[in-house]
């Protein structure tokens, strides 16, 4: 019996993957040449993950790949229609970027709470004005998934007061129901929704408008939640006081990415989630679960494909707050929409 | 009987002394009036921390303050030979800038593992560069007073493995003489020690030399515990990778101060303890020890005008990480010295 046939769609190969070498026929596919190559594939792996190339290339009904896993937690670049009617599973990275993103708005926070941007500017500024303090400051966090609950996690031990509101209530989570009046009487309101149908262009003229002029908007999502024209008008007659947008991978600065020029946004300088070390996370993860697929044991990670998501229903207890130091977060967690 | 006589040496008045209006007989000084008014005076009130007057004023044997309180955490600029061979008691704002603080310090290990200060300079630059994950990395916390260990409980909820240097060892303490070792495998270096003969300059050209290459180092204390071109020389060598003073009063970035033309060296905007309402804080505190010494009652935040400091052995058991989460710090504790 032939090695299943592993298909990367990749720009760089990936150190860890040779650990599969001798069970799996490796092959590598770019934009160019990923249609003729899919239908020959049992596995696809979405090394380049900011890719969109699997849209255009995903085949018709026959032959086609039983998994395709993405090494980001992005799926709305990958999942076509044609792929989320078919039987194909399609897994994220989940687990390996939560730790990192909510180090990243833990750290906003902190910075601009304190004023850290202006530092190099401190030359001829006065020196006397007051920094903010973040215990005891209210925050929402728009999204139940793990990344939001990281957050969370993270922002309660600053002392942070923290709303997390996923797509509908249960528990300890708000619904969406309740997002306009968390965010009118938030200091921190920190976006970390996935791309869909529902949250695309959320974050809007409107909902800035309910801000308090001391609130500051963080974004960790894909940038197409967050209407541009709106964040920016917003932050130029000083609706509200500061915005930092995660650039990620794909959402370059320019044109076609947020604007730089926008007083009070600050962009990160790096994906957030791309810590030291990032790229053999991924490649181990994928090297795990390729390990499963091969035993024919049911895989982690498995995207609803209908939501757009990983559900959150099992996710570990970990994800939460300590149990009896925060807000508790457990049962089934979805972001809005 | 004539209401005792409250001296406050200050550059703007106090709002919160109102309260003690008709039960106090409340006189100004500035640095120049403040030898002529000492005598008078049942309790003096440093209300400018920043002020060394009184070291200049402080009058000989005779008629003085039974009670100085400086409104700030450094006793140095106050405590001369003459006041430490008194029987006046000195009482200082401890309290009030212990999370302010500490929160600055987290604020600058997330800011620079995720690179927030090259955040602005994006144009340009490549963006893919790493940043780094704080959870797992080493901190060693200089100073067990109650500034390092609140930075202690804020880098534990962090996930970074934290260890506090006191002067001498005791339960999970570490002693002075284990400074070096631990500094030469830190990734953060934290030095938060009070001003005293033993600490001045102690952070310098040696120390330095002992530092991984890619750590960095974060002073709160008085700047003179830092030897400025030692400091500078280690940067300038990239012997490490970066380094933080916090610029408090009386410290101008001025010829005096820390050099801002240094690579790798951030200062802060404003003093970190200086967050929005601090001097409502610190007029409260004042007012409640005032009233607690008006009945007669102990002073609790004494100072020991041998050692420089407020020891620590009664220090209030919510000034160490919570229990069962991180490293315990219980028990005496005192600053390397």
């Amino acid at each position: 019996m032939p090695d299943p046939v592993l298909l990367v769609l990749d720009t760089a190969p990936s150190p860890r993957l040779g650990r599969l070498t001798g069970r799996v026929d490796v092959r590598h596919a770019d934009a160019s040449s990923l249609a003729g190559l899919l239908p020959a594939a049992d596995v696809l792996l979405v090394w380049d993950a900011a890719s969109d190339a699997v849209r255009a290339a995903w085949p018709g009904p026959g032959r086609r790949p039983g998994w395709v896993h993405t090494a980001g937690v992005r799926v709305d670049r990958v999942l076509c229609p044609e792929l989320a009617a078919s039987d194909t599973v399609l897994t994220n990275a989940r687990g390996v970027f939560e730790r990192p993103v909510a180090e990243y708005v833990a750290g906003l926070v902190l910075a601009f709470a304190k004023d850290l941007p202006g530092a190099p500017e401190l030359r001829g500024r006065a020196r006397h004005r007051e920094v903010q303090q973040v215990a005891g400051a209210r925050a929402v966090v728009v999204g139940a998934g793990p990344v939001g609950r990281e957050i969370t996690r993270l922002l309660h031990g600053l002392g942070v007061r923290v709303a997390l509101v996923g797509r509908t209530a249960r528990r300890t989570i708000h619904g969406a129901a309740d997002l306009d009046r968390l965010a009118a009487r938030a200091d921190w309101v920190i976006a970390a929704v996935p791309l869909t149908d529902a949250t695309r262009g959320m974050f809007d003229r409107r909902f800035f408008g309910l801000l308090q002029p001391s609130a500051r908007f963080i974004s960790v999502g894909p940038v197409a939640c967050v209407v541009r024209s709106g964040l920016q008008d917003a932050l130029e007659r000083r609706w509200f006081a500061g915005a930092a947008l995660d650039v990620s991978e794909g959402e370059p600065p320019g044109p076609d990415g947020p604007s730089r020029d926008v007083p009070g946004l600050l962009l990160s300088p790096y994906p957030s989630g791309a810590t030291v070390g990032w790229r053999d996370r991924l490649g181990e993860q994928f090297v795990a679960l390729y390990e499963q697929w091969a035993r024919g044991e049911p895989l982690p990670n498995v995207v609803d494909k209908e939501r757009g998501y990983v559900p959150s229903a099992d996710l570990p207890g970990g994800a939460g707050p300590d149990p009896g130091t925060g807000p508790r977060v457990n049962g089934s967690a979805a972001p809005p929409g």
